[in-house]
């Protein structure tokens, strides 16, 4: 890495105080964000982690400048909506990756400028990984660690934290299919659409960012300070991505699944309710044209329907047999 | 493999008495699994097999210290819940792999640590894939097997165990089907998903178990003891493997043909409901109508439908010949 | 090839008469398939071909062991169920590949043992294939084969044995969506699902015969007696492969569009039916309603309701007003 | 290529007159197609093209043994029905390719026989392609043509054919997709079920043959006579196959869905129908209800029915009333 | 490149005035795009950009003549309709790339020929990009470009064009969803068919165009004057692509769910229809089948409909039974 000048520029970070930093040095502490703080840790090699919280672009532009970062690297730091991907650079290497919060919140964008020098960070939302790293280092679980071991775990608390948010996941594709075949409401429909929106998105990170970690793992790609040891440690993150890959997979499928069902069920039902209007009209429609012919005003007919026999046999009768011989009908076709 | 230390700590397996285990001499013969008894075999280079189910967390990790496991692959074997894999590390291989006990339980997760020294594998729940292996060992079915061939006898059975559970799974969609073209319901939906899930997890597990067995068929992984003759066994093993593999695609297809003809036989009903209720309203319809017109009191009708010919034409004849027409029209247009 | 032991053992074929097979010298003659005969032929170099049909475990495993066929290979065609495939022993390779009968028919699975000194085949069902290839060798059509054309021409002739049953495939299916059109029955989703289940069947073991057809004629398999000129014509049996199963994806294909478009037609029949039922109701709903409205017996209205006028434009008017009102509608909406 | 013996058989094409060929000599001019001429043209080693039509197996296998193509070359260019391939055999390469006539027609299978001293067509039915080829050469628009640009233009022209033919199906789709929004019939399912069997039947030759020529220019398959600069108008010709299947592809997923918006359409339709009959039964259907309430013959009832006051608020104020509320509940529902 | 002749001929662009064209010297200056001017800059080694709107096809053949360009790219660039592709030719590059201007536009087709002296473009139709760049460039934005990132520059422009008309793509899809939700209507049907043609259409350009990048950022093709610092900025270019093909599959995934989840809520709907249509029936029809009792003319029973109580208890009672017990059956089915 092509050292930067040795005249640090005033304001380094949070030139206007409004910018949210975290400064970890190489002992695990964490230091005041300040910008002579990040300037002389780095200055006498001690910059662990450098964690930045939505920085203006003439701050970043400025640290870039200061720390080495290619122009490149810097604008996409700038811009975000980038996929996940690993690009070498000459004395760094820009890593973007991807966490998750809740099924609710849009995903959270990491920018990595990792080398052997520093590690920096820079994301644009909060995300839990970040606290969780930082309390572990702070607390000393993870003694003395190598920088690469700190993006190892920060890439893998980003990583894991897919997990709990997907199985919520799972969980609300199960209501829903079970609430769709309980009663089918357009809401219903509403929220399906969303929730495959949500899993584009997520397939749309994890895939490449599975890749990512492939193209570390088999080599393709070279980090720094990587040992054979680390390096089953990344492989076990490459093993953690799969399995989000699969999940991202499996409820892709079960989200069509359920919408097909959806339409079943409706036409089932539709099924049913039709049947029933059949039912009422088949037994109703037959009776009430008996009432509405003996309503009739033929003379002729009128004088022969005085006697209580006509009416038992005629007005009664002729009912009961079509209502008999309608249900005899429905039971020989299994309606009831 | 480094060689663990040489005292053995006290209390190796069921600190407490609860942990489950077996142990199988290089003999075939099983040992009552003590700790003592494991950690003397061990000593002793006779250890063939020992088989934990559902260790506590410090129980594997002690075991694992002792026999030299790297922590990953424990805590692996603690989490559970992993892909199939199969993972190279010093001394020994780790191999996750699953069987299936019946459509209706969850799949059978297994980790197996496998050295020239030892086979350790670890499990959470019952499998008969594991009962049979032990008892072809003890009736000396197999004789002085190598560890490696009683690997590949655990994976074959593990395997294998999927071929009835699938062929009922055929069976169960061929008898879905039937009663869906039979009588469509709401239920038959909930069951097609279920089909659906259980479907996607087996596939979930089987690829990568198919693809792990090709990595040690094609040489890409390498197992000690690994004999042009074993590998053929394994060869074998992967051939059953893309054969269940198939199956799952299929059952797949055919699953989701079911569903699609679900929708269409319930269509296929309304239809025919929707027909009847069409035909029952065509013909009293018309009737009601002129059995109304003929109940008006218009005076200057009334006094006309007095003689008997005047209710014959009007008050049968009319109703005849609309029945007859309709009658004629439903039988050009094919619906008797 | 391990030369067997000098000393054949009794009743190779058929130790109790029941196994039936066939077997073919040198110069294609047909030879009594007794066991004497058969090691005879063997042990003088002259043993072409020797078809087993459905033989006992206890005959294939002597026969194997004379041969020097692997065990493992010997189970397979014990078992039978086996994808297509080419394994090479030392000393033989094993082949299996399968035939078609008809539509209604399972697949005809052979397994073949072919090395330089002999070609077996053991099948359990019988195909054309085989006595076609039979008749050709008798009548010298094929004179002085080698094992390899013979194994060629079996293979070409079970191949080719699937075009004419996928070409009556395909004429079903034009039938069944010919059907369809003309009248939607829940039958045609029966044989729709039945066919589908058929065609993954057959693409079961198309795919993977083709696969290892190629494999032949890219030379990572070899066989011995393999010339380029025989090879050639193996490069002709791996197009017809291709081509078959070209054949294969496009009836999935137009399966799937045959159910899309069951539902289209029933839906649409749906559609026309809830119209007739549509315009049945709109017309005479509103005719039934005058009629009873003039039918009701509010005195002041009756005793207005005596004079011819007063029934011509009350009781036949505003029926008519009705109607020709309602048939304007219609025309307007373009239902007739 | 081994030069075939000097004595030309007799009654090479057309034995009977009746095989229908065109010869073309290496300077573009065309040559009346006798046996004499060809035989002649080919010893002089001007034989530029010959092309045969719907030729009889004799005489094709007579010509094959003049010129020195292999049987199973020959046996293909009998048979027919062909994939498209490229196969180099020695002297000579065959080709399979095929053309398009229009939307109506089967595809045209060409065979050609490509080799340092001859290019030979085999067809059994009329392409513009070949005419337009010839008349290009006649009209000397193509000077001098080397056998293998000769080759190339027919490929090229046989592949530009489909261009065209498949934008007339381009435009068919949308003519379908709106005359299926205007009025869905069934005759329209039968057009899409067609259009899908024929882009299938399209597909099924078009990517072999795009790969075909993938072989030519990645140089995976050589032809005698090939120059970096022919070499660039091959790859133009795989570029034009390239946007041929991609339209293939286009078109396939356009009719999947010209076939999903007919089922919504249909649906959809039903909808409005089934609405409107709703209306119509919820208006009258009550009314008819009151007015069969005020026919009753109850004498209590009837006896105070006789004032106009009680006409005008029974016999039409309760009318008035259910359809008004009526009115107000549809609006409240937005079916106005 | 082969240097073309010194006599530069006479009207090179715009020989009768109509062509449009755009010419920018090396040091980013804008020339007036007359012919002299052109050669004289190509001549003194400035030529840096020469734009051609709409050239017709005798001025791309000449000034391809002049410029050593080959005639099938000079082919390719007077048809138009090309993938986009990138052919390498003796000194110079043929590039075919796609803009985007709206989502009712067609695309922009651009041919870009470059080579170490000169960019010249072919475009018929207007976009944002072209005018952009050179805004950069007159502006001195871009200081001393050098041709390959102008180049770059074009591409980038014509790439990032896709960003926001995608993202109003996006919008929409969302807002055809929202008002299918809302009331389904065929016009909704019409869209998702174009939106759907329109993606595709995007398609077929993207993903070549990303292979494109792609073959140059893997170093397939080679570009002259391309450096590491430069490839930099065509891999950012290549990751730009594949966010937009991954988007382009998004929104295909949306499509077809949007247009699965119309027939969803079209059925739902038809649903509630049918039934109220079945309460409606189901309440009326018995209904008016009492009063069409009471109304017969049976002498008997009129008789003793005379007193008030039998009114009650026949004429209201009866009809308010019906109408609990029917409520009280609907309670309990949950369709209120």
């Amino acid at each position: 890495m092509p050292r930067p000048g040795e005249s640090p520029r005033a304001s380094l970070i949070g030139h206007d105080g409004l910018v949210k930093a975290y400064l970890i040095a190489l002992d695990g502490s964490e230091v005041d964000a300040s910008q002579e703080a990040a300037v002389r840790l780095f200055n006498e090699g001690k910059l662990l982690w450098l964690d930045l919280f939505d920085p203006d672009d003439e701050t970043l532009a400025r640290l870039s400048g200061f720390l080495g970062i290619h122009p490149l690297a810097t604008k996409d730091a700038q811009q975000f909506g980038q996929r996940p991907k690993i690009e070498d650079y000459d004395g760094f290497t820009q890593i973007v990756a991807y966490g998750v919060q809740s099924i609710t919140e849009p995903l959270v964008e990491v920018h990595c400028f990792y080398s052997q020098h520093y590690l920096v960070t820079v994301r644009k939302s909060d995300c839990a990984a970040f606290a969780d790293v930082r309390e572990l280092l702070t607390r000393h679980v993870i003694k003395h660690p190598s920088r690469l071991m700190l993006l190892h775990r920060l890439l893998g608390e980003l990583t894991d934290g897919f997990f709990p948010v997907l199985s919520d996941f799972d969980e609300r594709i199960d209501t829903t299919q079970d609430a769709i075949l309980a009663k089918p409401t357009d809401q219903q429909l509403a929220d399906l659409f969303q929730m495959k929106r949500w899993l584009i998105m997520v397939r749309k990170v994890v895939t490449p960012q599975r890749d990512m970690i492939a193209s570390l793992v088999s080599g393709v790609t070279e980090l720094p300070g990587m040992t054979r040891e680390i390096e089953r440690y990344f492989r076990d993150l490459y093993d953690h991505l799969i399995r989000i890959s699969d999940l991202v997979d499996s409820y892709r499928d079960l989200l069509s699944g359920a919408l097909d069902s959806y339409l079943s069920v409706v036409s089932n039902r539709l099924n049913q309710v039709t049947k029933q209007l059949t039912i009422i009209a088949t037994i109703f429609l037959p009776l009430s044209f008996l009432t509405g012919f003996f309503g009739q005003n033929f003379g002729w007919m009128v004088h022969r329907l005085t006697s209580l026999p006509v009416f038992l046999v005629l007005g009664i009768g002729t009912e009961l047999a079509a209502v008999t011989g309608l249900l005899l009908l429905f039971r020989r076709r299994g309606w009831f």
